[in-house]
């Protein structure tokens, strides 16, 4: 790339330009590394590859050769899928979605914590995580005087960036440079006794900067690219998903005709993925106009809503598209950037935020049980699948919490209302509707018995309807206590019989 | 009592004062209603029991006669006792700890709703638990132009009057006038999408007035009554409270060395009972000055920090002490008055102050698992012993979260760290630190697998160390995935021996 096409304005940093080799050279044994990256959007595509290639030589050599890697979330196979397939992970936080990494994870050969995306910052200015020693930040250009513009995700980027000793930058030129003014990166944050109100009451108040600020001391290399984003694929909704998505409709209806919500809803948190796509499709057709999300990630469905004027402003930490939404994206910034503003992770998920704005949070799981806990993580207890991510943030502080899956899994075999989860990752206390295809409860103001009934008889599976009516009312007679009653000899006899292959 | 004595000031009030059954007259079959009271502190003293006579008259006449019950948080006999005997309640809600209204529970003859405190004033004015139809609230006075004094509590008491179709006030002459001063209460509170930042960045700021405003107009009944609050009594703190508190004040001076706390530690907030007494007693003997407190029970602990100097400042919802310390604090009104504030529950248990001020809190649990999953509210998975209270409020937005219990119960035949909780709480995602007795495990920046191993060796009580040394190395083998190791057809064994009444 000669100097006159490259994105690195800064005069001073020129001199830091090197090979993604080079780069990954100057990572240590040992290091914490906060790399970018949030639903495959903006992770850096070159230095992961380099370092998983120098772990290998390491480890071939006889050296024990591991990191730690922390991110914003899920990443691609460039970087989460190349540093696991070496076992070059020893601890990997808040989040993954990657098969190799997974595998390695509930194989017991990695570590893994799973943690609030808003709590991330924080524990690391904290030092309740360890040091942090190198950042690798994906970026979409450095200014002439030296501010970084953010690529495709903001994640925790500004939190590595001041945290890291050492700084080392992709500059991807496959990134739009037009993406400069979409980013908000809000420079008020404090460590307690300091802090103030976030001056933020609307998704689309802008309370920081364009761009990053950098202390150019810390920049040990700079790594240019030409990479695309993973490319998110959606299926087209599925009958199930149509279905979720239909009932979740017909209830917000039912409450701005109850006067509980306003004709504009409030702001929309969405999931990620095919089911939170097919309700985002739904509302496409809904009644509902002057729309706004304040979420995660803007997806495709999300861009749709915007294109078609329902959606009047998102606020997000990341954009992760199709390649056909891409596409759109891209011809169309100047549009969407007027749109679209994209946050640090700490504030699209900050509690004081969410509360304020009364946000609806519709967040898909595995499994719940039938007094309403929720497990978003674990199969059968203790493999993990992804992580939490973000969807404890919102259940806990929005206006509505709402939790959706089909009512069965692997081809029916399994019911996704069980009488007990085997792991919780949003109690009782959080959990105010559960959505499968064939209906929605709405728990509110329910007692634990009264839940159960209407989970089973909302939210069942036909099929496996009358073993939970069987197991509740024999918990009914048999448990020690009848506020949330249980068999506890039985309660995981469901998962068990599906260990063994037998189906629940 | 003569116009002379009588606190009811407001000249257009006197004559809405008449006797408690002449009030409780007003009561409908099937109402709702909001009542003070947090811990035993400002609940209403007349109403209540004469509410409860002419609920035992009607159900004796076969006149089935229910209410529903929500208050701040804990009551008293006089309150949730008398109601719960002559089974007067359909639902309860959002926390009690009354040995008759517990069993009620347990036997499944009363509903419960257990409920973050921070979510119940908000969940009301959103019509999320439905109408509420008359508020019973004591307070110490009625002002001239009709503004009221609150009482020992304030509780949820801000939104009940602003609320409820009618308004009945108990004015207790027994509380001290010299409270006047003492309150906060903010009327800065809207439904979203109008909501403001919450203007408080201190335990001491105040942002609201220090009297209740009312429409006078649904004011229906007035009884004066002359009654003490429930006394709280404190034993001197056992052999493992102190061992409890010693470990959390060398854990806190460790932290301050790091330098993760500045040497005024951060704003405290502390559950209710002996233990938590005994952490507050051991504040009183150790290094740090210039302390605050930003809770929801100021207790006698509190009092005697505040006393001597260590204290500067402490906000919270009620005042609930002991006679003597009650005392102290009547015959000293003045300076308490000058280091303490009272404020509405969702100010002090709000998600946006916790995070903002960075609060150290310190809860009591039932048990914890391996894990590090904590269990608040349940016996054996299926019984109601109180409730979370604020506890989710604080562990979820906390600077660090704390549990503490002593490693054994039932004089040492169970264990209170066990294979897997049977009702979950708190999640592995928002508990930092568990405390016995035995020592005190960090479990910031760890895993899964390496929590359970530090829980079991820094937490669990010798006698059951080996068992759960066996159980997690057997799981480690014989668990579908390593991430979160459990063998679910044993992880309650423990549990169903305690039922069978074999210890664990």
């Amino acid at each position: 790339m000669t100097q006159a096409e490259s994105r690195v304005l800064c005069p001073a940093l020129r001199n830091r330009i090197m090979s993604a080799d080079e780069a990954a050279a100057l990572i240590r044994k040992g290091d914490n590394i906060g790399m970018s990256g949030f639903t495959g959007a903006g992770y850096p595509k070159a230095v992961p590859g380099a370092l998983a290639r120098r772990i290998h030589q390491a480890n071939s050599e006889g050296d024990r050769f591991k990191v730690g890697i922390w991110t914003g979330a899920s990443t691609a196979p460039e970087l989460d899928g190349a540093l696991a397939s070496v076992a070059g992970v020893e601890m990997r936080l808040p989040y993954q979605s990657d098969p190799v990494c997974r595998q390695r994870i509930n194989a017991g050969e990695m570590e893994y914590i799973d943690i609030h995306l808003s709590h991330v910052a924080q524990f690391v200015w904290f030092g309740f995580l360890g040091h942090l020693d190198v950042a690798v930040v994906e970026v979409t250009g450095i200014t002439e005087d030296g501010q970084l513009i953010p690529s495709t995700s903001i994640g925790n980027n500004k939190t590595w960036l001041d945290e890291a000793d050492k700084i080392i930058l992709e500059v991807n030129s496959a990134q739009d440079m037009n993406l400069l003014g979409m980013h908000d990166i809000y420079y008020g944050t404090q460590r307690p006794p300091h802090r103030k109100p976030i001056p933020l009451v609307a998704p689309g108040d802008r309370i920081g900067q364009p761009t990053f600020r950098v202390n150019p001391d810390k920049i040990v290399a700079i790594v240019e690219t030409h990479a695309a984003d993973r490319n998110t694929q959606f299926s087209a909704p599925d009958e199930n998903s149509r279905r979720i998505a239909g009932h979740i409709l017909d209830f917000l209806q039912h409450e701005v005709k109850k006067g509980r919500l306003p004709p504009e809803l409030l702001p929309l948190q969405s999931g990620v993925g095919n089911i939170a796509n097919a309700v985002l499709a739904g509302l496409e057709d809904g009644p509902f106009e002057n729309l706004t999300a304040y979420t995660e990630v803007l997806q495709d469905g999300m861009l749709q809503l915007l294109k078609s004027g329902k959606l009047a402003f998102a606020s997000a930490t990341a954009v992760s598209l199709s390649t056909d939404a891409l596409k759109e994206f891209r011809e169309n910034l100047a549009f969407y950037r007027e749109r679209i503003l994209l946050r640090p992770q700490e504030i699209s998920n900050h509690p004081e935020v969410i509360r304020r704005l009364g946000i609806i949070a519709m967040n898909g799981m595995i499994e719940a049980d039938i007094y309403g806990n929720v497990n978003s993580t674990h199969v059968m207890g203790s493999q993990i699948m992804n992580g939490i991510g973000g969807s404890g943030d919102f259940a806990r502080n929005a206006y509505l919490s709402m939790f959706m899956t089909p009512s069965t899994a692997k081809g029916g075999a399994i019911s996704c209302i069980v009488p007990m989860v085997p792991h919780v990752d949003h109690t009782e206390h959080d959990v105010q509707v559960v959505v499968t295809e064939q209906g929605l409860a709405d728990l509110r103001g329910l007692s634990p018995k009264q839940r159960a009934e209407t989970i089973i008889e909302r939210c069942a599976h036909p099929d496996f309807k009358p073993a939970l009516r069987d197991y509740y009312r024999r918990a009914l007679k048999g448990s020690p206590g009848q506020h949330t009653p249980h068999l506890l000899d039985e309660a995981f006899s469901w998962h068990l019989r599906a260990l063994a292959g037998r189906g629940m």
